[in-house]
Order: C-alpha cells, then sequence, then structure tokens
C-alpha cells in the first residue's frame, strides 16, 4: 500500500464520507457514516473525524482536506462564503484551518449570492464542480440534484448565478407530514420508468402552476382510482422532479445542453427524468467529482 | 325566542361548527369548537354532537343536518360522493341518515371528479356553494380558500369540474418540517399589504416554475439579508397563494371574474392577493354561504 498523504472529507448535513488519499490522488481507504452536520453537532465533530481517521490508521501528522456543511455557522468552525460571481480556484483561498485538533485540518468556504431578489447559498457542491469542472470551457448549466438540488450557471472556471431547489427535502416532509403520507405508506423503491412517475414529470413540466394541485392528485387518486403505495410515491417524486427541471431549465438560453453531476439512484432517477423529457445532457459521477475536488484543493492548501 | 325547528353542522377535518335555526332559517344560538372529524373518531362523533345539542337545550326529537369530514370514510357515517358534473340540489338527494341516535341526523356527501388524469374531492364546500349560488347563472368561476382550496367552475346550479390545491397545508408541513422552519419561528401575524407578502405572490404568480426555489429563498433570506420571522413567514404564505392562484386562473377563459368564498382571515388574505395581482372578484362570507346551503338542504330533507 502507497503511503497515506491526505484525508478528503465531504461532510454534508446528513453524511459524512472520508477518502484516504495517497499523493498522486488514489483513493487508498473509504470511509461513509450518517454522521452528517446534524449528529455531529451533537457528538462533537473532532471526534467523530478522528474515529473514523483511526479506523483507517492515518498517520498522526497527515493533513485533512473537509467541503460541506461542517463549514457551516452551526457547523464545526464557519468558513463563510465567497460571493458569486466567484472563479472555482478562488474558493480555495477561503478555506479556514481548524484550531487544536494536533493536524491541519481545513475547511472550504462555500458560495452565497447575494443578489436581493434571489438570494442562495451552497456548501459542498462548489467543491464538487472544482472537481467536474477544472478544464470547463464556455457556458454551461450544471443540474446537481439532492435534498436542496442546485441548477448552476457555469462561464469557463467561474460560477456565475445558481438557484437551489428544495426537491428533495419537499419530498420528505409532504411524504412524512401530509395528508400524502396515508397514500405513500408501504411504497417500494421504484424505477424512473415507472409510467406513474414519467407521467407526473410530464404533467408538471408542462404546467408547473399546477403543482400544488398535481400534488393532490396524489391523495384524490388514492381514494378515487385505488392508487398503489408505489405508484403515490412515483407520482409525488415525479411532480416535484418535473416542477424542479421546468424552473432550472427556464433560465437555459444558447446552452446547448445540461450536465448531470450526480451518483447512485438519483443519477439514475433525474437520467430518467431528462430522458423522458427529451432534454440532453452529460452524466458525471458526483462522488468522483467531489473526491477530485478535494483533491485538487488540496494540492493547493494542505499540501502546498 | 323562537321555536327551534333544526340544527345546522358544519363539521370538517379540524372544526366543528353548530346552528340553532328557527323555520325561518333565523340563527338562535352557534356553537363552535376544535372537534373536527380527526378529534370526534377518538371521542366520539355521538357524543360530541349531543354535548352541543345539549349546551344550546336543543329539543329531544329535532332533526340535524350536517356537512363535511362527518360523512367520509374515516368520519362518523360515510356519505359517498356524488360525481360531477352534478347539479348542485341534487347532492341533497344523497343525503345518509344516520341510525341509533334517537333524531333525525343526516350528513350530505361530498363530490368527486373521477377524471383519471384529474381526480378531485371535496366535502363541504358543495354545501358552501349550494348556499353561495342559489341564484347563479351562466358560467362562473369560485374560488374557496383552505387547508385545501377548492377552485370551483359552475355552469347555473351544477358544478362542472374543480381542482384542489393544498395551499394551507403545504404552508403547515413546509414551515413546521422543513429547513425553513429556522427561518419563521417567532414569526407574527401579519396584514395583507405587507411588502414581503405582495413580492413573494407575484414573483410567483409570475413564474410558477420556480415554486421550489422561490420556497428556498425564505431561507437563504434570513441566512444572507437577515429577513425576519414575520417576514419570512409572509413570503412563505405569498409564495404559495401565488402559485394557487397561477394555477386557479389557468383554466379561465371567458369568466369576467373569480368569486371568492372566504371568510375571516383567510378572506382579507386572498382579497389583498386578488387586489396585488389586479384581480376582479366578488366576495361572499364563507360562514354564511354554508349556513344557507345547510338551511336549503334541511328544508328540502329533515324538514321536508
Amino acid at each position: 500500500m502507497n503511503r497515506p498523504a491526505y484525508a478528503a472529507v465531504d461532510w454534508g448535513t446528513s453524511s459524512f464520507r472520508l477518502w484516504l488519499m495517497d499523493d498522486k490522488d488514489t483513493v487508498l481507504a473509504e470511509r461513509r457514516s450518517g454522521e452528517g452536520m446534524t449528529s455531529a453537532a451533537k457528538t462533537g465533530f473532532a471526534d467523530v473525524l478522528a474515529s473514523h481517521l483511526q479506523a483507517v490508521e492515518a498517520p498522526a501528522d497527515m493533513p485533512v482536506i473537509v467541503c460541506g456543511m461542517a463549514g457551516a455557522r452551526q457547523g464545526w468552525v464557519e468558513a463563510g462564503y465567497v460571493d458569486v460571481p466567484a472563479s472555482l480556484p478562488s474558493v480555495l483561498k477561503g478555506a479556514v484551518r481548524v484550531e487544536g485538533v494536533g493536524r491541519d485540518v481545513r475547511i472550504l468556504p462555500g458560495l452565497a449570492q447575494r443578489d436581493a431578489n434571489a438570494p442562495d447559498v451552497m456548501r459542498g457542491e462548489e467543491t464538487q464542480l472544482l472537481g467536474a469542472l477544472r478544464s470547463g470551457t464556455g457556458q454551461q448549466l450544471v443540474c446537481m440534484p439532492g435534498t436542496h438540488s442546485k441548477w448552476v450557471h457555469v462561464s469557463g472556471e467561474s460560477v456565475t448565478s445558481f438557484a437551489t431547489y428544495m426537491t428533495g427535502e419537499l419530498f420528505d416532509v409532504i411524504s412524512k407530514h401530509s395528508v400524502l403520507s396515508h397514500s405513500l405508506a408501504g411504497a417500494e423503491a421504484f424505477d424512473a420508468d415507472r409510467p406513474a412517475f414519467v407521467e407526473a414529470l410530464q404533467a408538471a413540466f408542462r404546467a408547473p402552476q399546477q403543482i400544488s394541485n398535481l400534488l393532490f392528485t396524489v391523495r384524490s387518486g388514492t381514494l378515487l382510482h385505488g392508487l398503489n403505495p408505489t405508484d403515490a410515491a412515483a407520482r409525488l417524486s415525479g411532480t416535484l422532479l418535473g416542477i424542479e427541471i421546468a424552473g432550472g431549465l427556464s433560465s437555459l438560453q444558447d446552452i446547448p445542453s445540461v450536465i448531470l453531476v450526480a451518483s447512485g439512484k438519483l443519477r439514475n432517477l433525474y437520467e430518467g427524468a431528462f430522458s423522458a423529457l427529451s432534454l440532453t445532457y452529460e452524466g458525471i459521477d458526483a462522488d468522483d467529482a467531489v473526491r477530485q475536488g478535494l483533491s485538487a484543493a488540496a494540492h493547493k492548501t494542505v499540501l502546498a
């Protein structure tokens, strides 16, 4: 095994991922857990990080580069924001050092859009973009799905503007806490080619002003047509993705296609959605992108 | 005091209202409580009704006419649905008698729209419409705000189609269970002319496809611009009303104005919203409407 040079950490609201890397940016080991910001704020960020570093037998003086919600005000150490328009490499200058942990740990800042009519923030996605778009040229529109999906306009290596869509969180709160919860009880996993998903997606994309009525048809479909729980979940998901994509694309002008940065199930779902809407896109793996972004950041900060 | 002839009951999901009426449809007494369907399903519908009848000293053999969620499957006695297109007077024929309560108690049915692409249901609003539109002529578009707002197309005395918008419930679940809850903590009551409400209303009405981004700006407005909790609540409310009104009006064709059936704070909010969007409307008091509808129903059923 090559000698470990640094650890790269993507520390989100509800997830923690650590990669042990050598100096050629090869992955030597990986850790994943649910100890995101929300959990770590209670148990202690330093202890969570130390336990994962110990598990991969990291050397005591090995540096660590971190992105994501660990840098939020309610996180470990506040890493602030870089304002857009922002060149992605300039984000690295805003890295904040965590004191008193016995090794060099730095947290990358997020991006802020201080427009009075469209205030917005991201933390973690800027590092994914840094990894995904290092050789980016021209205007690009990037879709980064998640609890809070980001649609980002990039020009060369700069983020010019972006917008957050609460798709994942809306699915969660509506499915758990609204009258639709009765319709979804017992739902199983579904694929992106499921007709209930595709039809709801297309309906919401075509008529976004009907969103809060389309949501209610999940309930009335159960009452009147015996809509099954999995189709109910697919309809809710399709409706929320349809409205997100309609919104994200509404700022699309001379850009030929969308870059989709996603992994796993979410990637499958969005690829299915883009295909069902006849949209061309280029897919980039989000896990690879954030790791590459962290590696680029490590070489300019903790390894410099 | 005139002799009581019947009781009229509007029994919703979360509220119970009873009016003691004479045979000229004059109100002799009124009761309001939070013992809606959800609560009464646990404590017993018969007991709740009996306690309120006793409180107004109703004669033992006096009949009762009921509309609303008491007639739902999970309510007292299921009163089914009349399918649209439906003449409003035909609803009366579907009234279901409650057995074993020692007096004549009947529950009015709801309306169902069994369209596969736009399934929808209402319970209680059909009785409001019966009261509001007894002399209605021509095509009308009726807006009935609430937890589940209804937008109803009426032709003469018939309901031709309708759509439910989950506005009130979305406000509730998003304000309580999403990341926006931090922004709204400590919010106070606001008026419909508050700039944060009006601006959000107009933004959502103009660009409904941005709904899930506009919702997130409540959070980012707090983070970046110190948006205060009451303005955050006003912005959330305005966004959800804007999207509802955009949806409700999208089916408007040759109809000159909207009829707004609402009471109290909700009426003020929707009147303010309609004015801010330069929409002409005619306001009808929802409490008066449902009582008049119940009276019309009583004369054709329990008093016939």
